[in-house]
């Protein structure tokens, strides 16, 4: 590391270069809009504003487990911002989530609309409009939200510093990566511990702390994430392991992780969700080995 | 970057030194206790366990502005959590945050107690049970609660990224301090944007939002964090700026900063609060001219 430890940062930082790697092209040391676009609006009460990354499918795993409570308000239209061509820097995005990120939620059930940004922001919101993977005992409620508010502050660790020092940095830094996997392995083994002592994260109940943390920590132990099980060893995680199936056995779940997703299997994706049948024309394009 | 760039992690991360640099000593790659060890417990309903870190802050804040307004139930015992010594890994503090990091509270107002851990969290819980600095109106609530998650998964780019690698880590990385650098520049001016359009956070009235965002960047704005006012050039924030200092002038803003910090002028510093009297001691030991 001779020539990282010569370095030293200038007085005042200054925007002279992309910072490289994947994703290079979407970091601004700005906020704001690029650019004027309005979004589009379709017919049910949620219009959501996403792409199918881990924090994207909370939201639509959290919408699909509604629906299939039966609560028709919840109908959704799930619309395709596509990150790398810079949609969220459109001036309609910006104004429904001034921090340029998926998801975003514009609830029109009302008198006037309601945006809703943060993907906890939004588990919340749901939640309680819905009454719905919350419980109602302020205590189980509490350590619910304990473990959502975890999620929150930790994946920041697990993406943007694990993530992206060991699978999107053009350079390989031993220091960063070193950091973050013994966070990530730390965080991992927070989780198993508690999942020892109960099936969900607050106990007895699946609530929105099990949908929010499931895409992130579910994702990287069955493997799904950086390519990373191996260098972290995440068999040895085995009630996250174990939770992770039981959670990925939910067919809201299976719905949920298929809105705009846009890699993977092609009959697993289902790029834009507008209505319950979409994905009865998505299974039947599978199981006749239609790869659109 | 010759030397890094030729790195090749190894198919298996192991724990085989520690990450160097400051708070190198509690960084570990496992969760759960080290050593047995009870809490303390004082005499009122509200048990802190902190330090007087921005995290920790938001909490000491929020309790001084609920006493402040007249809510006795809010009185509290502010423990000191010397993280630098390890005390978050003894048993009794896992036990209220299994995830071993400062702020932990333990409400033992009811039947049984209630844990309740990460800020965000606790900030929640204290403003629902007292039914203060969080609107009742739903857009209102909605947009508090934007503001309060992103301060959640926005800060640990601030203090586990950009702090870490401008301050704390053993060797400057250019390409880590960059990447930091530029993100914080924009969580910086999305701020700055939002107080543009308004006084504070979800309108015009002050919320735990403001409360969560006020210890971390209103902290940058003012210099006090990291020395890097200069390197991020945070007085072309004007709004956020102006923000801080309505916020710095509320004087429970000052009692809440007090609370369990270890360091800066000894006057400031309250390293434990089990009485609101406390203060007087302090306010009385400055003029006095004493340094305990």
């Amino acid at each position: 590391m001779a020539e990282s430890t010569q370095y030293s940062p200038p007085k005042v930082w200054t925007w002279t270069k992309p910072s490289g790697g994947t994703f290079a092209s979407i970091n601004r040391p700005v906020a704001g809009p690029t650019h004027e676009k309005d979004l589009p609006v379709g017919r049910h009460p949620l219009q959501l504003y996403s792409l199918g990354t881990p924090n994207g499918q909370k939201v639509t795993i959290m919408l699909e487990e509604l629906l299939a409570l039966g609560h028709a308000g919840a109908e959704y239209d799930a619309w395709l911002i596509k990150i790398g061509e810079g949609d969220q820097f459109g001036s309609g995005f910006v104004a429904v989530n001034p921090n340029s990120k998926i998801p975003a939620l514009l609830d029109r059930s009302g008198s006037a609309p309601i945006r809703v940004f943060e993907s906890g922001s939004i588990l919340l919101y749901l939640a309680e409009k819905f009454g719905a993977f919350l419980p109602q005992d302020i205590a189980a409620r509490t350590e619910t939200l304990n473990w959502l508010f975890w999620q929150m502050g930790s994946a920041p660790y697990l993406g943007g510093g694990f993530g992206h020092f060991y699978a999107y940095a053009p350079v390989k830094i031993e220091y960063a990566i070193d950091r973050f996997a013994m966070e990530v392995k730390r965080q991992l083994d927070v989780l198993d511990r508690r999942l020892d002592e109960s099936a969900y994260l607050s106990g007895d109940a699946y609530t929105i702390a099990d949908i929010a943390v499931f895409p992130w920590y579910g994702g990287l132990v069955k493997g799904w994430q950086y390519g990373a099980a191996e260098f972290l060893s995440v068999e040895d995680y085995k009630n996250v392991g174990r939770w992770a199936d039981t959670i990925l056995a939910r067919p809201a779940v299976k719905r949920g992780r298929m809105v705009n997703r846009t890699s993977g299997d092609p009959s697993e994706q289902l790029r834009e969700r507008h209505d319950a049948g979409d994905f009865e024309t998505k299974t039947e394009d599978k199981l006749a080995g239609v790869r659109s």
